[in-house]
């Protein structure tokens, strides 16, 4: 069984965007610059975007938080968007989700313009990456498939089985595994809560992507041996810890890791490919 | 076993629509417009376009069909589009394709105000539609959804495999089938030209939608008992009739036919409910 190390992976691509940064900078050009638009005081939501904020900061790009009170109208807010849309000085945006209820999330992700939504939630960028056309993939789905990529795995003709079809990960990843690409070429079943024998399903599967959101949903007797298991949970369960909680994953790890030829961890596996991918889709709306 | 007889289904629907049309006049609305472009002298287009045309007068909306020399070059053509979608008197704008060589088509089709693109091509359409949002269906995978609705098929938990991955059919089709959705709901497993063993699949499916384009590909021994099929395939074969040739589908029908609870056939199954889309789609842009 090999780890599928998300964060030495991230890490050593972080290293790569920073190298490219430089050069970008001895050739006199701009530096990637990203802005991030944090509504309200929500503590994850601060945490998240401090993340990313550091995160451009080590590789070199710019960057600019945004904040705006919770109390902000829609109007303002579509306003701010259009003036980053329109500011040559800044190539990527991103919104920080969830937005607070009375602001329509849809109409804002609308609002972005395609060539700097970087998180690839604008419809225009969701439709292009299911066409297989060139488009802004978001970060989840974009971290999976790079994170098979840096470890070599063999996708084309395999059986992947994804349990969720959320817009944000499951979804997006039953249309990227099914493309004509490398990573891709599966042959994709997607199940969902209306289902009716999961198990079924996942153990016929060569990759399992395990992205439900129930916490050690997948256990050891519904896997087959020597296959891939991607496990996108993240629940914050109360533990005595110094935090105060643990990451549980969807992915009952002691009883799967056995039997899998490659398996991620949580914490340390998905997700930190994710702001791998912010950052590389960054990159790429700078024009590098 | 029960026929699913498109031809019926979708004069039954045109009737409805042409109820809903004299009911607009009656309250001194306007009439539903549909613009096509027809690019060239492609024999297939011409026939295609015709039909739409002459599907348009039956059901009561107006219809220009603009046609242009297969010479035009790409801006001129991006000009008429621009022209159409700026015309208030016309709600829905569909360009035949294929266009020729020098055309981007992919340009094209974006060039279409997504409130008018009632064939769903553009990216905004297709984004919305996977996302479960309101959009514009394409033709054949809403014709597939309204038939299985007009004949009462459950979906819901059942197995679907659809045979295909195109852009235009089998991927929509596993976005629409896989959504919380009536038709939908459905674990959804997609087969193409790389899949190992597709029989494997096909016999475990309630549900067999075969979109690949491979005449007769679907045999009895593939399916199992009780299952639904949808042929979408139509290939052209020749033959000795009046035409010169026979629309053959994906299924062998004289196999197959008899292990299903529900079948379609080639022709008058999926065939005729496409048009029937991109009515309803283009009374839906007229704001009805």
């Amino acid at each position: 069984m090999t780890l599928l190390d998300g964060k030495a992976t991230a890490d050593a691509i972080k290293e790569e965007i920073a190298i490219i940064v430089s050069d970008i900078i001895n050739r006199g050009g701009k530096r990637p610059h990203l802005a991030a638009i944090l509504v309200g005081e929500d503590g994850a939501s601060k945490t998240y975007v401090a993340h990313k904020e550091s995160s451009c900061q080590k590789v070199g790009f710019d960057s600019t938080v945004l904040r705006l009170p919770s109390e902000i109208t829609q109007e303002s807010l579509l306003n701010e968007i259009e003036k980053i849309n329109s500011n040559p000085q800044i190539d990527g945006i991103i919104v920080q989700l969830p937005l607070p209820k009375h602001i329509d999330e849809q109409k804002v992700i609308e609002a972005i313009d395609p060539a700097k939504d970087v998180d690839g939630f604008h419809p225009v960028n969701v439709g292009k990456m299911v066409s297989g056309l060139p488009s802004f993939v978001s970060a989840t789905p974009a971290g999976i498939i790079e994170l098979l990529k840096r470890y070599n795995i063999e996708t084309s003709g395999k059986h992947c089985v994804i349990i969720g079809r959320s817009n944000i990960v499951g979804r997006p990843m039953a249309n990227l595994l099914s493309q004509k690409s490398n990573p891709g070429d599966c042959t994709v079943t997607v199940c969902h809560s209306r289902t009716r024998d999961i198990k079924k399903h996942t153990l016929e599967a060569d990759i399992i992507v395990a992205a439900l959101g129930m916490p050690g949903f997948l256990k050891g007797d519904m896997v087959k041996d020597g296959a891939v298991v991607i496990d996108v949970g993240i629940t914050r369960v109360e533990a005595d810890t110094k935090s105060g909680f643990r990451l549980i994953g969807d992915v009952d790890f002691n009883e799967v890791a056995p039997k899998c030829s490659f398996i991620t961890p949580v914490p340390g596996g998905v997700g930190p490919m994710t702001i791998i991918s912010l950052l590389k889709n960054t990159l790429k709306a700078s024009g590098n």
